[in-house]
This record gives structure tokens, sequence and C-alpha cells, in this order.
């Protein structure tokens, strides 16, 4: 072997070997580099160093994330509602009136102008006929049973297969430089529960969303949570600051979401904080892997968020542009 | 030195390092050996060791703890009500109504016949009047301040310092052997977490307690959360298994109380569950070194919870038998 061959070799070899390195190094795999990526880093770095000026202690490190549309897909419509209808027909032969009562009849019939005429206080009509009446452990079981078969109409996967998997790099990522990570969501919480730990490694006591009463009951010598039809609390908008303090008891440090339901929750993690605070909308800009929409779509609408990013030092994060991949393989 | 007493020093010498060894290894030191003792080690062993018939993961371990007559005094009232009877001295000359309205003279004129008569409506009016107008972040300075100052009318010391070194202990045997463990409060949430992490070692997002409504508000281009004069949820009786179901959304395998407002926290832990399952009752029976009461107190009244006991297999921990000491040092 010649020296330069072998020379060439050699530095060959360091190149590679130093590409693995920094590639087992990289919390974020799945996320191309570029600002966005750097701009995660840097926070997180910034605030996790010791000695650094902008030190935030463990017990601090609150990052909170929306659920729809910024851990999973919520196109082509929420998938808890896509849970509700098909609740409706299963419900259905118990319900004769629902053939003639809107807006059942629109989800049987699969009407969706006369859906979409019955608004959301239809859409709540809905959950709450078919979300109640059952206790809580009923009510995880009928979830975790119809997650367990349901598939995305386009994906043709089960939803708990369509979560990003740049977000689940950035969970885990968040949670190994010890923050404590939560999700706040305007969906259901007790939907959520059944299945957060084992896909987000994000435990029932740190999810928060909306609820509807409970009411506690013996039956048959036995205690349970009975479901009732009554909305006890929405998690959206005004309601996630809400939401948080009751649960968290304190402002995060770094909060994630993707539409104009998320805006306040920003507002209260990032403005008029003492320390260095993080905010970020995923956008989505992939119609091709996954889905493009923000101003007008009818479900996780960003347009006021989109317009106060840059003013509140929001990142926006590019789907399309800042993520290798999808959803895990 | 003869041989014989060489010999006697030696085996003082072992069993004086086998006692401290012992000591060392109790995690319980504040509780007398007995029953009691025995029966929640007893416990803890067979639920965290591994291989062990009863043997509970450790995301399972959920411990909750009542708080006022459970972890610390709630006689010769609540501890929130002293403060929401400062609170309305305090803000009297903002009210001058207040002088001839009642509940408030007689909280003014010390009239305790009057506020009697006021009941727990008269209470309610008394904590929405001060707790609310101003902001979470104003109400958590109002609470620490005053927590920093006010004293125990017979015991002359700080309230965070009247807590119960053996529950102290438990918490931190608990949290030792990987429980999660949650304070579930008929007191203010918002009262409570100012303070808990640094007497329990509880972080404020493991805080359940009662609460009143807030509003998310943009004041000065800053977010706040409003406190209202509504109630929003009383972490009481039936109020607990919703509490715990609401922030935890899972049962305990371990539940703490001490007085008729816990029976339903423990109904929720212990009743029906597949595994293994602890329940106790704090029963205050020390009128010396601290107070004694039961069936007929004003505060922390137990009654139907004492009946029970027996036929549920719910723990009395009896304080004057099982407590070496009642405060820490």
């Amino acid at each position: 072997m010649t020296r330069p061959l072998l020379n060439a070799l050699a530095g060959g070899l360091a190149l590679a070997l130093a590409t693995a390195a920094q590639a087992a190094d990289d919390p974020l795999p799945s996320w191309n580099d570029g600002d966005t990526k750097s701009a995660i880093i840097a926070f997180v770095e910034s605030v996790t160093t010791d000695g650094s000026a902008n030190y935030i202690e463990e017990d601090a490190r609150i990052a909170t994330f929306d659920n729809d549309g910024t851990l999973w897909v919520e196109q082509p419509m929420y998938t808890q509602l896509a849970f509700a209808f098909d609740r409706v027909k299963e419900m259905a032969a118990e319900h004769p009136e629902w053939k003639t009562t809107q807006p059942f009849q629109a989800v049987l019939e699969g009407d969706h102008k006369a859906l979409a005429a019955a608004g959301q206080k239809g859409l709540l009509e809905i959950v709450a006929a078919t979300h109640s009446g059952m206790s809580t452990e009923e009510f995880e079981k009928i979830t975790s049973d119809w997650l367990a078969t349901a598939k995305h109409p386009r994906f043709d996967k089960p939803y708990t297969q369509l979560v990003y998997q740049p977000m689940l790099e950035l969970i885990d990522y968040l949670q190994d430089e010890d923050f404590k990570t939560f999700i706040v969501s305007g969906g259901g919480i007790e939907f959520m529960r059944p299945w957060t730990e084992e896909v987000y490694d994000i435990p029932p006591e740190q999810v928060v969303g909306s609820s509807i009463a409970t009411e506690f009951k013996m039956v048959d010598g036995k205690p349970v949570l009975m479901r009732t039809d009554k909305i006890d609390f929405i998690d959206d908008k005004t309601g996630k600051p809400v939401g948080i303090n009751s649960h968290i008891g304190r402002r995060p440090i770094m909060a994630f979401g993707n539409s104009d339901g998320d805006y306040e929750m920003l507002q209260y993690t990032t403005i008029g904080a003492d320390g260095l605070r993080f905010g970020a909308f995923v956008h989505h800009t992939d119609g091709e892997r996954e889905y493009a929409y923000d101003r007008d779509a009818s479900f996780g609408k960003l347009d006021k968020g989109l317009d106060a990013a840059a003013q509140n030092g929001w990142v926006l994060i590019d789907m399309k542009n800042d993520w290798k991949t999808i959803f895990p393989d």
C-alpha cells in the first residue's frame, strides 16, 4: 500500500468516525441542521449549563406541548372527533331517535354540510352524548379498544403511529436534560391519558386537557367515577394558561403549539418572564408528507399566531424544511 | 487491661455499632415500634420488592396525603382560615361596610358566636372576599408574606414548622422507594403551593386542592391570571376522588387522611382494587403534645371514618402512642 493511499484511508476513517460520533451526539437526528434546530439546542444548552447566565434549576424546567397538530396528526379532523363519530355509529342502535335528530343524523348519513351547519355546539353535543354515562375506567377501555383498531383514512395506520418523530426526539431530549414535559391539549384529558405514557413517555399526571365533570359513587360496593354529560373545562385558548396553573402551578419555560388555540399558552410562557423563554409553533407546510394548512384551516387554524410569531420571538417550525422525517418508521 | 474487661468493652462496642446501624436503617425513626409502623413498612416492602407477589411498578406507586390535620396542625382552626381572618382585618380599611356586615363584622369583633352562626356559607364568603381580585402571583406573595410572620396561637411558632415530623419521614421514605407523593387537600391549592416544596419536598404540580376560578388577561402587555371570586372546585369528601382523577389520572395505592373529608379518598384508593392497597387516618389522640379530637370536632371531624376503619382494613395512626415526637426540632 502506498503511503498517500494509506493517508487517504486513515483520513477517511477519521472522518467517518467523527461523523458517527456527531450523529450519536445529535439529540435531534430527524431535524435538518438549520436555524430552528440550532435555536432549540442553543436554548436548552443555555438554560441547563451550570454557570450559564441563563441557567434554570431543574425543578423549574417545565415544557408544555399541545397535542393535536403539534405531536400527532389532526387532519382531516381531530382524532377524537373520528372517535366520537364512530361511537355515534356504534351507539345508534340504542338511539333510534338519532336517525332523525341533528347533529347525529348528519354523522350517520355522512352529511358534512349538515355537520358543518351544526357548528361547535353540535360537536359538543356529539362529544357529550358519546363520552358520558360510563365510569372513567369503562371509558378508558372504550378509548383503548378504539385506538387499537381504528386507522387514519389517508395513511391507513393506527393514529398512535401518526405522531411526529422529530417531536418524540425533542421530548426525549428535554427529558434527558431534566425537563418535566407536559401535554396541554384542547383534547379530552381522558382520551389522551390511556396512551401518552407508552407513546410519548408522558405519564397521566402530566397530561392536561379538556374534561367533562365526573361524579364519585359507590356502585355494587365499589368506588367509581361516573362521567356526566356536563362540560367541566375547555383547555383551549385562554383556557390553556388556566389549565397550566391548575395542574402545574408554575409557568413553563418552553411551550410548543401549532394553532391559535395555543396563542395564550405561548404568551403566558414567554412574555414578561425574568429569564430566557422559548415558544414555538409547528407550521404545517408539508402537503406531500403530511398536510399544508394555516390561516384557513377548519382544524388547527394558525392565523393570529402566525402574525405574532416574529414580534414575540416565537420560532416557526417549518415542517417541510426542518424535518427529515415526519413519522416514526 | 484484663481480658474480661476487654471482652466486655468489645461486646459493648459491637452492640453500640449494631444499634447505630439499625437506627440508620430505620426509615421512620420518629415512629414507635409497634403495629402501625410495622404495617406501613410491611406494605412498602411488599409492593417494592422485585419478585414479590404484590409488586407494583414504580410508575403506579402513587401516594396521596391530606394536608390539614394529616401533615400539619388544623386546630384551633384551619391555618387558611386564620389567614383569611387576618386578611379581613388588613383589608377592613378599604371596606368600611364590613363593620356592620356579617360575617365580616364577626371577624373584626372576634365574635365567635356570630361566626359560628354564619356557617360554611359565611366562611366561603370570607374566603371569596379575601382570596380574590388579585393575580395568582400577587396572591402567592401575600400568602408567603403572611406565612413568614404569622404564628400559631398556642405553639407560638410559624405554621410551616407545625408539620408532623413522623409524616415528613413517611413522605421521605416513600419518595426513596420511588413513590410519587401528592397532597390532596380541602385547602386552597394556591395557598399550599408556595411552600409545599420546601416543607414537604412536594412540588406544585403534585398539589391538589380546592380552587377559585382564574381568568387569563393581558395587563400592561403582560400575561396574568386574575383570581375571581367564583369557587371553581371543592376538593373535599366526594371531591377528593374527582380531584385525584383530574390531576393524577390514576388511583393511588396509598392514601393518608385524618377526617371524614378523606373518607371517599380512602374508599377510592383501597376498595375493589386488584392489588394490595393501604389507607390510614391520623387519629388525634394527644391533647398534651398536640390536640385530642375526633367525632365532635368543628375542624377535622372523624366520625364515619372511625367506624369504617376496621371494616375496610384502614390503619388508625394513634398520635399519642405511635409517634415519638410530633414536630421537627
